[in-house]
Parts: structure tokens; sequence; C-alpha cells
């Protein structure tokens, strides 16, 4: 399913069509699709009930889903970190610009408040403390006259916090620069007291195409545990909480480090993934 | 968009076959729709990339949404209470039958653990504990050698936590069979120190086809305080979180009892509703 919308929206006026796709794809399944430029319940009841009469009422399992809007100023669907279709309560539009890495969207939600949206993956909204504080050590760390060095975080939410405990300095590196700086860091020897990688989500298998996402996941493990101070702590995020077999290979990933590392982890819930808190 | 599964679906091998709708239905904006019996992504792919070229990129936004699965022995789509399309992580269906009353289901999903769903409508999860705590009256009541009336509640969560506060008599009453069964007990002039209302949701507007519904509401509410003791407590549900507009509704009801009343509400989030907690 696949929308594209053209730069004509604007000026033309609405021409209202209905169009019915009836089909049986597979023996025993028929579908219906109601294409209608505004909701049309009564055509569907219509339909329901005749095609009731017409089988006799032998049907085993009938399903309505709720109207897909396509193409309208605001869209709403936003699938979870494990690929499910979600309709959120998004009812504004508050900014939405191509910077020169990505696209950044920031929608309202009634429930969420304000929505980071990165390339069409929700990222963090005003709802999701939790997130930010158990990538943070969950108030067990004291921060205050420490070096903190950030890695990635664009959404702000760390830095929000952690200026709140009085750090000696924090430093924020972009994702796309992650990799020379932390680099020229080792050269240095410069080191900090707390690393936070806010950067990608780990991988949800190590099928080809997922490698080069791990083999990044590795290089900026291997380059962060060279300029940490030898008290000081890497905290980091794995995926959502949903998706076990990838939070597990990421173990595995730890126990094949260069330098053996000892971890403890922590599951937290983000409310706006729509995972249960 | 509906869905009909006829008995044949387990007897026929599945015939594979694609289906894709291009469609104009307003000036601007393009769907497309592929229909499969298995996921397509690369088909979509090439689709895409042909109409950026030949539409010279001049595309203002592309969205395309996880597929939607039709007729699957696990349906996935149970919308929210406000009527938003929301596809759970069910996993299997631990029971289906019909009632003398209702469809009753229990689905399975990895987050929230088994999910009570009546006649299509999500009604109480494993998870939900929050729901049954605040409509008991969240802790800070004294249930202790208690007459308790719980009006529906047929999932069992009530009774399973009221048991535990050794009440000394619990009566549940169904749905069906409330409006008699009070009006005997005005009659009998029985009271209760808690009357526990975990019948329906308050109606979201107050358009005809709903007035039944604010009807029946009243007519249990005026009977419950009738058969409720003077030190006695009411406690109910509105609606969920996010029906702000269907609460106001209820607490102008409120208002216009024969009696006047005094009441105190509390937000919860009931996790399998999907909403923030």
């Amino acid at each position: 399913m696949l929308n594209l919308q053209l730069p004509l929206a604007r000026h033309c006026a609405f021409i209202k069509l209905r169009l019915v796709i009836l089909r049986v794809p597979v023996h025993g399944l028929l579908t219906i699709d109601l294409q209608c430029c505004e909701g049309d319940n009564i055509l569907l009841n219509a339909l329901e009930k005749k095609l009731r009469s017409l089988l006799h009422g032998n049907i085993k399992r009938v399903k309505r889903l709720p109207a897909l809007i396509r193409g309208a100023a605001v869209d709403r669907y936003w699938p979870t970190a494990d690929g499910r279709l979600v309709e959120y309560d998004i009812d504004r539009v508050v900014y939405d610009e191509d910077s020169a890495y990505q696209n950044i969207k920031i929608m309202h939600s009634q429930q969420f408040g304000n929505i980071l949206i990165l390339n069409g993956d929700v990222n963090l909204s005003e709802s999701d403390l939790p997130y930010t504080q158990a990538i943070m050590g969950r108030g067990k760390e004291n921060y205050a006259g420490k070096e903190v060095l950030i890695l990635g975080g664009g959404d702000g939410g760390i830095l929000s916090e952690a200026v709140k405990l009085k750090p000696k300095m924090i430093t924020m590196v972009l994702v796309e620069d992650c990799v020379p700086v932390l680099k020229k860091y080792v050269e240095e020897g410069k080191t900090f007291d707390y690393v936070i990688n806010d950067l990608t989500a780990v991988p949800i298998s190590t099928a080809p195409e997922e490698d080069s996402t791990w083999e990044f996941l590795q290089l900026i493990l291997d380059l962060s545990i060279k300029v940490l101070r030898p008290t000081g702590k890497y905290f980091t995020q794995g995926n959502c909480a949903n998706l076990t077999e990838a939070l597990a290979l990421y173990e595995e990933q730890l126990g094949r480090l260069s330098c053996p590392v000892d971890f403890s982890k922590e599951v937290v819930c983000v409310p706006s993934y729509m995972e249960l808190t």
C-alpha cells in the first residue's frame, strides 16, 4: 500500500467517486475494499447484509477495519519498531522539513505530546522521559563534575536531563561525525566518565542487509570503550522491548568484543512506541 | 474495508495472485494498492522507483503502510475506543466461542498477556490491573466485612481483587439482569456498602443513536443510588482517557440526577487500550 502526493492537491476541487473492489484472493476468503473520499459505512453495511443473504449466513468470520485515511494533511500512521501498523492520535503537524541529513517531522499527539519523527521513524516524544532516564542510569549515577560524551541524542532529551545534574562538560556528537571524532579522541588520549550511545537501534537479525549496522555498532562500541576512563560507564539502548530476539543478538555481540566486558540491563517501555509500561 | 471468511478456506490450496490497483481518487493524490498472498516489497519498491522517474521526482509526500494481513488465522487488528486502527502483537487465539449473549474471544498478546475481546471490543487484559484498582477506589477503601455489588465485571478482574480484601459478601449481576435485579433490591430495601458499575462505557456523543445508552446509564445510576447505604460509595468508569468529550458529557449527566451527588474522578490509563501510562 503506497500513497504518493503530488503538488497538485491544493489546487483542484475534490471529485467524489467511490470504488469498490470485491475479490476472492484465495478460496474461502472474500475481501472487499471500498475507496471513497469520505467515510461510507452505509454502503459497507448494505454490502455485508447482501453478502450474508447471498451466502445464506454461511460465513465463518467477518472483519471490518476502520477507514485508512490516505493523502490527508496530517498523517496518523507510524509503524512500531516491530513493524506493526498503528494509527496515532496525531492532530497537527508542528514542523516538517528536510535537513541536509534527513527528513525531520514534529507531530503533535494528544496522548504523547510532540513526537519527533526522523525519516519516518518515531524517535522520541514528550511522554518518553522513562527512555531518557533509563539510558542515563536511572538516577543511580552521579554526574556532578563529570565529563559526559553523548553520541547522537539529537532530540535533546539526554542533554536536557544531563545539564540538570551539573556535569563538568557535556560533548554531543552527530551520528555522521561519531567515527572520525571518536578516532581523534583515541589518538589524543581524551577520555570521559560517561559515554551515552543514543545512536541507532540494534538490528533485528544478522541477515546480510543488517550487517553494516552491526559493524557500525561494534565499531562505535570499540571506540567508546577506548575513550572511557577505567572508572567510566557506557550506556546504550538496544531495541524496543518486544524485540527480544534483537536484544539477545546484542548480548551475543557483547561477548565477542576484543576486551571482556561486564554489563547489566534494564527493560523500560517507551510510551510513544506503544509499549506496555 | 471488509473481510469475509467462508468455511472453505482450509480445504483449498492457496493460489498466489497479485493484484495492483493504481488510482487517482482526487487530483494530486495517487494511491497504489498491492494485494498479494505474501509480502511483496520488491514490487512496491520497483513501482515507487518507476513513478519517481516518470513524475521527475515531483512528489510532495510518499507514504507506505505495512501490509494489512486479511483472513489470517490470528486477527491482529482491534481498533481503540476512539476508533483508531491498531495492530496488536497477538500471536495466538486462546478461545473463540459464541455464548447466548455475545462472541467471546481470548487472544494472547506478548505485551499484554491474554486479552478478552467481547463482540470485537477489547475488554480487559492481564496487563490491566490499573483499571481494576482504579474502579475499586485505588487501595483507599476498606472492603473488609462490607457488602459489595458488582454490576457487570464479567471478566472477573474486580471479583479477583475484591475477594482478597475480605468483604462480607460480593454479589455480581450480569448486564442483562441489572435492571430487574436492582429493581427487586429497591423493592426489598436491600442495600450495599459499595456498588461498582463495570457495565458499558459512556457514549461519545448525545446523538440519537447513543440515546439508549445514556438512558440505560442513567437508569442504572438512579437504581444504584437507591440501593446504596448512606455511607456507601458508587464507583464506575467513564470511557477511555482520550475521549475527553465523552467524559465531560458524563459529568454533565451527573448534574442532572434527581438527587444531588458529589463526585471525584481519577484518570488512569489502561495498557491494552494503547493509552499512555
